[in-house]
């Protein structure tokens, strides 16, 4: 993971939570349970309570009802700390299996979030709607992200070739990408980069098995 | 993410960053490159070249010649801490398009980690070979986890189904997982649980954007 900036003192983790809690705090109204303890947040999240406390106090959050926190309240105030006030919209570079399954995965789940443009080279796929999305050609990359207003570049086009989409990237003025290749990118300053790399994490789930192994034959 | 148990003192983050480092010496001595300074490395990673030393002393390499870390040497002693003596073999839980992409992306890109197997409840799915794998009926399940001695399992399927593997994935006596639902799962200690989830990250980027964006109106 890579940042290049921190626009304010609520660290990296806490917001990666924040969206956690707002997931497990929507679903627990959808069930019907308005009102969780920290310590049931915490429990779902294999953390502890104190961690969740400490989150919530990092935003202002507090809350003195016997019945633990209001789900609905605490899901709108993390609404306010989290989204903008407009809705941002989203453009996938590369509409191969991940980045078909992630905007179909994604489409409807997030208001303020929107995948509205994808781009990709392949003749069966640009000038088509795929996964409710259109699929332009690549050399409309500047244009179509001028008129559809997409601050989010999600990247999922081979790693072979994801140096050759900084420029354009950073030209097109975007904001922020979500890296889907195995290739580390280097972005300026005030471009926010998030790695998302599904060979580091195996690797890493890897050797906490075997260490775990090699602990129980000591 | 959610921690059962931290079998030595390497942070996680840099067993992390360890892979990532690997995976960019690969990719130098692919290049004909055999020699990197510690602030090329951490460059190329947006990270200080002080957390690329901190890392590789905490994993007790250390190098002293003018050319700085010799590419192949690192690599192999990167490989002495993340990989096992033998070949780790790996099922996957749900082959729609998530799954389908990571078992091909993932298919020869490291020789001590193995997708063996896939697991899914679609006929058009069932006793076939996809993406290279075998992908059997979930009722197979304990039966070819042992089959194929699978200690890690990838976890694919429709979050709407997620908490219902927990308890298969217990009794086949698998010791770790990767998450890619949305649904954060509770797994007994001694079973390390990666969660992978895109909508956290994408809110996580998004969040970063706005703020940066308040800044510059400010």
């Amino acid at each position: 993971m890579s940042i290049n900036f921190v626009p304010n003192n609520i660290p990296e983790r806490t917001i990666e939570r924040l969206s956690e809690y707002r997931r497990t705090l929507l679903d627990c109204l959808d069930k019907g349970i308005t009102h969780l303890y920290s310590h049931t947040l915490a429990g779902i999240h294999g953390i502890t309570a104190v961690q969740v406390r400490r989150d919530l106090m990092l935003i202002g959050f507090s809350s003195d009802t016997k019945r633990g926190y209001d789900a609905r309240v605490l899901v709108e105030f993390i609404g306010d700390i989290l989204d903008d006030r407009n809705v941002m919209n989203i453009g996938v570079v590369g509409m191969g299996n991940i980045g078909q399954a992630v905007t179909g995965y994604f489409t409807g789940k997030r208001s303020k979030l929107k995948i509205t443009a994808a781009f990709d080279i392949d003749p069966e796929k640009v000038n088509r709607t795929i996964a409710g999305v259109p699929c332009y050609h690549f050399d409309e990359f500047q244009e179509k992200v001028r008129k559809h207003n997409i601050k989010i570049i999600l990247l999922s086009s081979p790693t072979s070739v994801a140096t050759t989409f900084v420029e354009p990237i950073i030209k097109a003025g975007i904001r922020g990408v979500l890296n889907f290749t195995s290739k580390p990118l280097n972005f300026p300053e005030g471009i926010y980069v998030e790695d998302y790399d599904i060979i580091t994490l195996l690797e890493k789930v890897a050797y906490f098995v075997k260490e775990c192994e090699a602990l129980k034959r000591k």
